[in-house]
């Protein structure tokens, strides 16, 4: 299967969500090169309906990020459902937080259609897929504006002129921050099954849903909300092709509950490790629910399940 | 925050609206001057799809209504979901049914972007809001057509020629005006923040949802349906900045469950007043169950609670 | 009521289809004489949304497919909403499976705008409606391609030159396949309500849900499934003129629940009858649960219910 062009696709729909800038309440700012940076939260309000742009902007253009009532958790009646086209390309080419960027005392991660224009991530070597695009837009979790000289670098690493780069800035803490995390509650469940050494190539489609958490003002409270959404809320039904007892380990492997640190609150398991993120388990970061359906049978195994308890502890 | 022109983002909605009338069943007729008349349910039979694009249109174009099954409530398989953008402007400068017009036995409540444009409400110089545009839409709740002197009045108070003037009629017994009653669910929130002199200017963002009834040929139980969707099924999360004790209060104060009225469908509390709808608690005209997230803090605060007993008995 | 041209109003969506055939993962094909081939599921991968925007066409551009995370039943955490503005012009004169088409061994069932251009099913003649339009779209739920000859006769007999028809082939087997035949709730109720005489023009609105179950290579299970989300997850609400106790006889008439042969998932009653399709129950075909409201009194009417051990024993 040839893929398309991640940025090429999301091209237009950022385009949109600047046109738009005004009613979403997004602040548009060009740094000295000529780059567009988006503050969708840090000085500039934003909203929900900003961050479900964005998700589906990081999603490549391949993806839907739909925000609907849902009486799933007794307390918490929004739901947001993923879905797309072509998983593969949508959460792992394009969305995954993959791209480290450090300049100084700034740090983010870099998420988004960029990455691929990049390409230096070890994961599109695998996948043989490397993008090539006349603009390049790059979503960062951050709660500050990133220094020019590190806006340059990124335009010199997709191989594009700065004043084709979008910058879409996210802090965890605001209301686009949270919807366009919790909106990767499919890819986290693509980039665990990469973990698993389950082949890609076989994952033919996938549907996920995940309660919208509250935001907190707090950093560490916002990264365990949204994290909390997926493990302990997050359903994730994929679509598989290949053996049937593949798909069956799949779905047993996959589920938060495989995990050693599954039962917390991510905020609490973080205390746990006295802060230290990489002490955790990464076999944590999974929905609390998967079904996998082998299409060379038609079975579905389905394991793991919600944690209701752990969600009204985390997002009150 | 500048807002912006709810009749210019309407603009737009109101010409796909009308160049899909056939398909939608609205009737478009002129005035002797040249206002275009919109029948979603007085001759035309207009539908569920109508009421939601013109909820939309109600919304200044700043808002989502989605019509989605859902099992919250076990006999009305179907939820509307609303969403905006910027709820204060969408729902108060907007959606809300504030201006009152009559004309010898003719009133009606006119709701929608060109209320802005008319700006004589008291709303409008507490926000420091008033529009201007080239046309203007107001949708009326009406099961007759307005007299041409007050169309022509209305174009007048909106700055803009008849010919620029579009309303939109769906009467309360229609299937149109049920969905464009039910999508003001969140509109219902606000309006009674405002009465509980919350800040309007904290509101940052709102999502809301409410179990869609079927209409009623007769006015006052279709009157009562609309409203028991709100009162006894209505959920909104609110989003709010400030001090959490004030976002503490508003959650304390907003479900319909603090009204001397609460319990009964509203048909019988309007039977128990003997048909006076001004002796009703104004209070209990509120969502059922009620969130409100203090962005400061993070924390959240859940009242109310829904009645699906009083939802059947009103629905049936 | 004049109806719209379903075959023109799809005509923008089968370009956009096409155009967005790579990512929907659709191989695109053209017979000898010119017709365009969508294949959404043979060799092609296809995939959810291919199957969404088909059913949309088969809805002759009149109705919306939602695909919503939903708990209505635990395992099958994803639900189709099918809603339109026009349910028996969307459902019955296009979406329905009426057309039979057969050359040497090739078999199929077309569905879709096109079948209202050849038009030559009684119900056309029962509705007074023949379309006629510049290009013409099928969907076959197939898993071969058809042979040229029957190509050409389709086109003849709905009087587009065959480089202005374009067949979509769904294998029953395929995601695409699978979302565009559970896609038909609502219209697998209409067209039992035309089986149990009651007046088409008075069904104004319809709302409709069925959950999505996951494929099955082998015919016999996949049509099991595909039927079964209806039979025993289908919900219904139709929205009807006329006297009050037509609506109330409907309601009871409908559901899945009044067949001889409810009670059993699709592929056991179908071995009971040793596999002779046209020895089932006609009356089977229905939804499980269904929602009459009567316009005229503004009273609704509820019959059946669900099954989900029914449906687990199906999907999984």
């Amino acid at each position: 299967m040839s893929r398309p062009s991640v940025s090429a696709l999301a091209a237009p729909l950022v385009e949109a969500l600047i046109a738009r800038a005004g009613v979403l309440r997004l602040a548009i700012s060009h740094s000295a090169n000529g780059a567009r940076i988006v503050d969708a939260g840090i000085k500039a309000a934003g909203g929900i309906e900003a961050g479900r742009l964005i998700a589906e902007i990081c999603l490549g253009g391949l993806g839907t990020v739909d925000i609907v009532p849902s009486p799933r958790f007794s307390r918490w009646g929004t739901s947001l459902g993923v879905r797309t086209a072509d998983p593969v390309t949508a959460c792992l080419i394009s969305q995954y937080a993959g791209w480290s960027l450090s300049e100084g005392d700034f740090f983010a991660l870099g998420s988004g259609p960029a990455r691929a224009l990049h390409a230096k991530e070890t994961l599109y070597e695998e996948l043989g897929y490397r993008d090539s695009a006349a603009s390049a837009v790059l979503v960062l979790e951050v709660d500050s504006f990133p220094p020019e000289t590190l806006i340059d670098r990124i335009g010199a690493n997709c191989g594009v002129a700065t004043d084709k780069l979008t910058l879409i800035l996210t802090p965890t803490r605001s209301l686009a921050g949270t919807v366009q995390v919790v909106a990767r509650v499919l890819e986290v469940a693509l980039h665990k099954a990469h973990a698993l050494h389950f082949p890609l190539e076989r994952i033919v489609d996938g549907l996920a849903s995940a309660p919208l958490p509250p935001p907190a003002p707090d950093f560490i409270t916002a990264m365990g909300r949204t994290n909390d959404a997926t493990l302990y809320g997050g359903d994730v039904h994929l679509f598989v092709d290949g053996p049937e007892d593949e798909a069956a380990k799949l779905a047993e492997g996959l589920p938060s509950s495989t995990s050693r640190d599954y039962g917390r609150a991510f905020g609490e398991i973080f205390s746990a490790y006295n802060g230290d993120f990489y002490a955790m388990d990464p076999m944590l970061f999974s929905p609390a629910r998967v079904t996998v359906t082998a299409l060379s049978t038609g079975r579905s195994f389905t394991h793991g399940a919600f944690d209701e308890a752990v969600l009204d502890r985390s997002f009150a």
